[in-house]
């Protein structure tokens, strides 16, 4: 495949060529179609890009994927850049020494960042090289290419979403106007899906459809695969033109005036096929679906309910069925899957589940597979981390179990965790305050023991959508590429996950999702609280209350009196039962 | 004296002239000779600026002064623009309207910072305005202009500075090589008098001497008032060339290469002096003053150990005076500074107390003067906050103090206060952290109950220098132009000072002092962790213990212990038996 794609290049005079491992939208899932670094190398992770040249083929991956990367290029003649290890070059800096004066690099702009593709050609511009953006070799010689997905698309109702597209457009228009522009391209997935209500199947998990829109004063226009949207959605998008997916390209050479648009999620395509002026910000819409109205709010709290119910469901058949029947990591993340399915309004898991057994759970990237995976044991702990997408909300929850008896280290352990979740959870603050602010309330229990979990303590959440969301998120570094350390505001969603991961020995998470609520106003300014939204027991088998203050205690029988009274009356007579011991104050 | 600057000013083809309130240092505090303002306008605040033109002459000062500012100006023809209100512009705003096209704004470039000169002639481009920057109008009309100060420097020897200047200067020029920097220019009194252990008189509070440098690769010299220095330390700081105090203006136009340079902190006519390329940069000093090394680690516990003495023994004094005989705020004041004055190696107060009784204490820049003081009580509670400048040591210490019984408001308020500090205090993190990470631990108990400080939590502080000092700090909102948000490094000294002030009531705040120590080093990275050095009790009589958890309660008994072991040896029985009482577990 490399050398029919050395051929290509040769044809076209090009002396390197460029594959990442991107859609056309910077989305964090992409569909079987866009995996063309795979395709080519061999490689199979999540991330990673190729480069190949006449003399040299070689791929970047990060730490993650050393060991499964050195496996699967074996043989192909293709070099591992370990990014990120002293005195490997990145990639812009291997071409800037590789390609001669003039030379030319080709890659398919579509699914390249305007930021990567700005920093490839100023690192090339010493050598005058030329970037060629329109290149798609992958699809010459790729001859069962899967096709792009083609799954019906469907509006999610507004009993659902709390706003009309119509709405939302006429306050994007607003915001438009405020920075003086004339027109928008929006090209990231959940922001299209959020602001047309319109939902789809194009990437699993993950409810969007395949689109670009652009919103000028007067039109909005989106740009998908017809065949998608039933007569009923265009009739109800009477207000938007659509127009096929790749019309976009040559559509935004029309446009004129000032375009905003977001560089860091716009493609380099796209970019460059824009002759007019540019406003470059993030985009607005961002901001505004993280804000969820009093509507969603609302939707979530009822599916968060049906997906405790299922939560504490799994749970109870666990404790009851371990060391009785034999389990194993794929097992229990059906199960779960199982009984989440059989809540109303499901659709789809929202993301594939972390089912991990003892060491396991130690590997904050581990998913069980038919190849790989553990029997539970009545032992050590069980970690799940799962979640729904129902058509009223997504949810993100964390378990950690303890599966028989536990020792007194991974008792302070755990109940370290249990205490970092709830210190954050009962938060109070001022409006101006981060997630970054925060932070060390989730994890000072943890760092108190010389022990980090090494990632942020929480990431926004979606509607209906991603299951990681910007701008809120707990993360006590700035990261700017991860764009998660917005100022908190109210309807805003987030994750609270902090934990412990001992190598070769267990791993412990607790997550609960909070919401941003109004506190009390006052001469001080807006005081803002959390909402917690997920119910389902922390295991008390696994908690040692001589580790816990009198607030962390009456924190923790506070949310397991709520998880009693929410979830018991959907439960059957034992599970209930058993649910009053697990949610017993101590 | 308006009316003869506008003689001067027309003289001088000039339309407006601007006096702010500065030195030539960009210091915090200036001396009396520096107070143009106040001698032009007779407004006396701490912060303002006069703008002068023929038609008209405005203040502007902060919400702080606004009631003062008016009184103040009353009769003088100045108009009051209240800086910070809506609707009120700013200087520059209101220049770019009434400067004519052409115009001149004229300035002594001494007393304007770079930033502000630079913002000024931005807003005055349209109107091709021309800057002025070398004009001291008010020396001509200012007859009995203070002279400089003129009291003696002196060395501060190693055993306290645990550095040699020469040290100091070696590490300073390896930063420029890094930097590429031919030279340096340095005006910031406090960076100037830590690298060469030079200390003098020519600020209140603040023993620093006024005086400028520039450090090249094979010179460094020293612009200041000669008289100021004997023989023994000409002799001494045989490496570094002296000259007079205003050579620096001339002198900065002969240097070539590239200059490396704060422009935050330089002032604007040095800046514009200088024809070489510049390197805008923080002072490199500003780091390595922050990070105080072993000996003067050492020397910090040492004087903290006799200021804490002093604060015991005035608490003692306080509690057991009271009702006996009249105290009022600046008695007490005075008895504190007594106290301190008896204590080895005391300079001077390291600024002048807030001492205020019962609701003035609600006015966090309040201070007692001879025409406005209240007497003290046998009730309610009465705050000090005061510090002391030791030849190894600087010190600022709160403490709030009940005179007699307190309600139980008040006892919530304190014992929250107490709580938030002993929490931040006991803070264990991860290298890397910032103040902003930990800021939340003190403040959140008195959030919890809807209240703010509206402040930050606490500010750097010098070494045997300026009582505020940066890059380090606890403020939960990053405030770019205070500097104050760094990364926390071993050896820098915060103090950590929470409050609750109740208009027309009370105010509380205690304050110690916290030095960034390493803690365990592994895997997940340097844990860190603070010393308190500040020994004084928390006065037991406010605290209730009902709002404490054990993790607090065990807390506060480790903190008075430590207070009771390392205060008690130095103390007269009777204060001693006092202090044990003042120090008993809860």
């Amino acid at each position: 495949m490399i050398e029919k794609l050395r051929q290509l290049m040769k044809e076209r005079d090009l002396f390197a060529y460029y594959i990442p491992s991107s859609d056309f939208h910077d989305s964090e899932y992409v569909g079987e179609h866009f995996k063309a670094r795979k395709f080519l190398s061999g490689f199979t992770g999540s991330a990673g890009t190729l480069v190949v040249t006449q003399e040299e083929a070689g791929l970047w991956t990060d730490g993650r994927y050393f060991i499964q990367a050195e496996k699967e290029l074996e043989g192909t003649g293709i070099t591992l850049f370990k990014a990120g290890v002293e005195g490997v070059p990145k990639i812009e800096e291997y071409l800037a020494k590789v390609m001669p004066q003039n030379g030319k690099l080709g890659f398919d702009g579509r699914v390249v960042g305007v930021t990567t593709g700005k920093d490839l050609a100023k690192k090339l511009e010493e050598k005058n090289c030329e970037i060629v953006y329109n290149e798609d070799l992958v699809s010459i010689i790729w001859n069962d290419r899967p096709s792009l997905p083609t799954g019906q698309a469907f509006l999610l109702d507004e009993k659902y979403t709390g706003k009309s597209y119509t709405d939302k457009l006429s306050e994007l228009r607003e915001t438009l106007k405020d920075k003086k522009a004339d027109s928008h391209i929006l090209t990231t997935l959940d922001d299209i899906a959020w602001l047309y209500n319109l939902r789809g199947s194009d990437i699993s998990h993950f409810p969007v459809v395949l689109a670009y829109t652009v919103i000028t004063k007067d039109e909005a226009v989106l740009f998908l695969d017809e065949t998608k949207l039933t007569d009923e959605i265009r009739a109800k998008l009477s207000q938007v033109t659509i127009k096929p997916y790749d019309d976009i390209y040559e559509y935004v050479k029309t446009l004129e005036g000032k375009v905003l648009l977001d560089p860091a999620k716009v493609n380099y395509a796209i970019y460059n096929n824009l002759q007019a002026e540019k406003i470059e910000e993030q985009n607005p819409t961002l901001l505004a679906k993280a804000k969820k109205n009093e509507v969603e709010v609302q939707n979530i709290r009822n599916c968060h309910l049906r997906d405790g119910v299922a939560c504490t469901k799994f749970m109870y058949w666990l404790k009851n069925n371990i060391g009785k029947i034999e389990i194993n990591e794929l097992d229990a993340g059906a199960k779960m899957q199982e009984l989440r399915k059989q809540q109303e309004n499901y659709i789809e898991d929202s993301f594939s589940c972390i089912s991990a057994y003892g060491e396991n759970a130690a590997m904050m990237h581990y998913s069980a597979t038919p190849e790989n995976y553990k029997v539970l044991e009545p032992k050590n702990l069980y970690l799940l981390d799962s979640g729904g997408q129902y058509f009223d909300g997504t949810t993100d929850i964390t378990r950690t179990i303890a599966l028989g008896p536990v020792d007194s280290e991974i008792k302070r352990h755990y109940t370290a965790v249990a205490r970092g979740m709830l210190n954050l959870s009962r938060a109070k603050f001022l409006h101006g305050v981060r997630g970054l602010n925060l932070d060390i309330l989730a994890r000072s229990p943890i760092w108190e023991m010389d022990i980090d979990y090494r990632s942020g303590t929480g990431h926004g959440i979606g509607f209906v959508l991603n299951v990681h969301e910007g701008p809120n998120g707990f993360r006590w570094k700035i990261v700017p590429e991860r764009n998660d350390s917005c100022v908190l505001e109210v309807g805003m969603v987030t994750t609270n996950e902090p934990g412990i991961y001992i190598e070769g020995s267990h791993g412990i998470r607790i997550e609960n999702e909070l919401i941003v609520q109004n506190g009390e106003k006052n001469e001080y300014g807006q005081f803002l609280e959390f909402e917690t939204v997920t119910f389902t027991p922390i295991d008390l088998d696994a908690i040692d209350p001589q580790y816990m203050n009198e607030t962390e205690k009456q924190s923790l029988n506070n949310y397991h009196k709520a998880v009693f009274e929410k979830i018991s009356p959907f439960l059957e007579p034992e599970e209930k039962e058993w649910l009053k011991t697990y949610t017993r104050e101590i």
